[in-house]
Formats: structure tokens, C-alpha cells, sequence
């Protein structure tokens, strides 16, 4: 059942983000697949990680977190920030330009769109735990989203189609 | 900032799913893009559905769902479970052919991958809420992923990339 379920889970086209935190526990920042809204009123989002990863219990802590949906040009960021690629001298963060929330949350200057949260909710499920966010404020948009399908890189094709 | 949150997210390449309910508060179905997978032990997953959805409070009630992905040429399936097109007679399962779980929920049958689901949690933020589930069956899958980004229908196309 279980690889049945990551199988079909992979199948599924999911928008790849890094998710970065910083504030009383420290910075960190994890490549994240499983990003989605929740509401528009107020703004809202959730994301699911790893109760092992560092960016757990440091999102736990600090309470704000930033999410970096990534670019189309931009996988190698998700390879480092997944730790499926050392970054040079151990330094994920130096791999890329980062900008502050007044909050010091680290921002990815040319992210495909970057949401700022506040933290409003959490959810312990098996291995994951869901936070769900407040969206204090959202960076601008440039480029093509990078999707995770099928076990590759991709970015989405529009389809010419008629609906009805 | 609700405006900038709206764009910002339609930017993020989502999968498009039709999620399914039946039981005792009766049949319902409706067109979901925010599905993420959250945990492999054990399998589970969440969706978050509108409050005002129909098939929120037969969800809710029955506690038993089907979240059926789409494939890239069911965009019409979308549509119409998203009540943007009119069901010929009123009937939007008349659209499709479906098969039943055990349990009596709607299966499509040439979904891309299907995942049968038991609620295990719920939680409401703003505007929707979130059902958290156990995943207790997934169907085969076919096919391309149906995505929505910036606004269009989509499916992904394969990046040709070195990631290190």
C-alpha cells in the first residue's frame, strides 16, 4: 500500500518550493513539494514537512516562514535545499540571493512568487507535520513555475483546449 | 493583499482533482486544486474544500472520500465539477463513467490515479476547510497529469536539466 500510494502520489504534478525560516531558533530551509492555498479570506496557505527535518522544529519556534515557489530554471536550488546536492562549503543558503522580511525571514530574490507567513496552525499526520499560515505578504511574480511529476523536473505546457 | 495573494498563488502549478463523497448525507463532487500528499506512514493526504461546497458538509458527514486526479485530456471533468459548465440534464456524474469503492464512493474510471480515502482530521481556516485522511486504496494510473497554472490548463512537460 505504501508504494502504491508514493507511486500514485508521484504521478500527481506538484509546484516545488523552498521553504525558509530564521528568528530565536536559527535559520533553515528545506525544498518542499506539498504547498497548497487554503483561503483568500484571510490569505492563507499550508505546507507539509518532515517532523525530522530542522526546518520543522525551527518553523515550530520562530512561528514565521517564508515560502519560495521556485522557477522553472531554478531546480538545482531544490536539489541543494533537499540535501540531494552538497552545497559548496556546506552553505545552502550561499548558493543563491536572499532578501529579509522585516522579520528577518530569508526571501529568494528571483523566486517564481514568494509568500510570507505567520504561523497559525499546526497538525502532527504519521511522519508530517502541517503548518498553516497566515499570508502577511507576497513578492512578485516572474517566470514559469517548476513542477515535480512523475519523478522528474518539469514546467507546465498550456494545453489548447476547448472546455465545452 | 488579497488580490496580490490570489495572482501570486494562481502562479503556483497545481494538480486538478474531482473529489467524490457518498453515504449517508448523499452524493457529492466537486472540483479541488489544492491536494497535497502528507505522509507515506501511513499513507495520507489532505484537501481543502470551499465551507459553502456541497460536498464540504457530505465530506464532513460521511467520512469517507475519493480524490480523483485528472488527466490532461479531462479538462471537461474539471469544468463541470468546478460548476463552470452546465451538466447535460443537471447530472455531473452523467459526464464520466464511475466505478464504486467498497464503501459506495464514486471512482472515476480513467482518472489518472484515484486514492480512496477515511477522514482522520478536520480543521477550518477561513474561507475552507482542511479534511486530512488516510489513504486505504489507490487505483492504477495512466496518463498525463492535469494541471492548472497561471490561470490556463496545463500538463507538464519534462525539463532536460543537469541539477548539479
Amino acid at each position: 500500500m505504501r508504494e502504491l500510494f508514493l507511486k500514485g502520489m508521484s504521478q500527481l504534478a506538484s509546484p516545488v518550493s523552498v521553504v525558509t525560516t530564521d528568528g530565536p531558533a536559527g535559520r533553515a530551509g528545506v525544498t518542499v513539494s506539498a504547498v497548497c492555498s487554503v483561503s483568500a479570506d484571510p490569505p492563507s496557505l499550508l505546507v507539509c514537512i518532515h517532523h525530522q527535518s530542522p526546518a520543522c522544529a525551527a518553523i515550530e519556534r520562530n512561528r514565521r516562514f517564508c515560502v519560495n515557489a521556485l522557477r522553472d530554471d531554478q531546480a538545482h536550488l531544490s536539489e541543494v535545499f533537499a540535501g540531494r546536492v552538497e552545497a559548496p562549503g556546506g552553505d545552502k543558503f550561499g548558493c543563491a540571493k536572499w532578501q529579509s522580511t522585516s522579520g528577518g525571514v530569508p526571501v529568494l530574490t528571483d523566486s517564481l512568487v514568494a509568500f510570507e507567513c505567520r504561523l497559525s496552525a499546526t497538525l502532527l499526520e504519521g511522519t508530517h507535520r502541517i503548518f498553516v499560515a497566515e499570508v502577511l505578504g507576497v513578492g512578485p511574480t516572474d517566470g514559469r513555475p517548476l513542477v515535480h511529476a512523475n519523478r522528474c523536473y518539469a514546467a507546465p505546457a498550456p494545453l489548447a483546449i476547448r472546455v465545452n
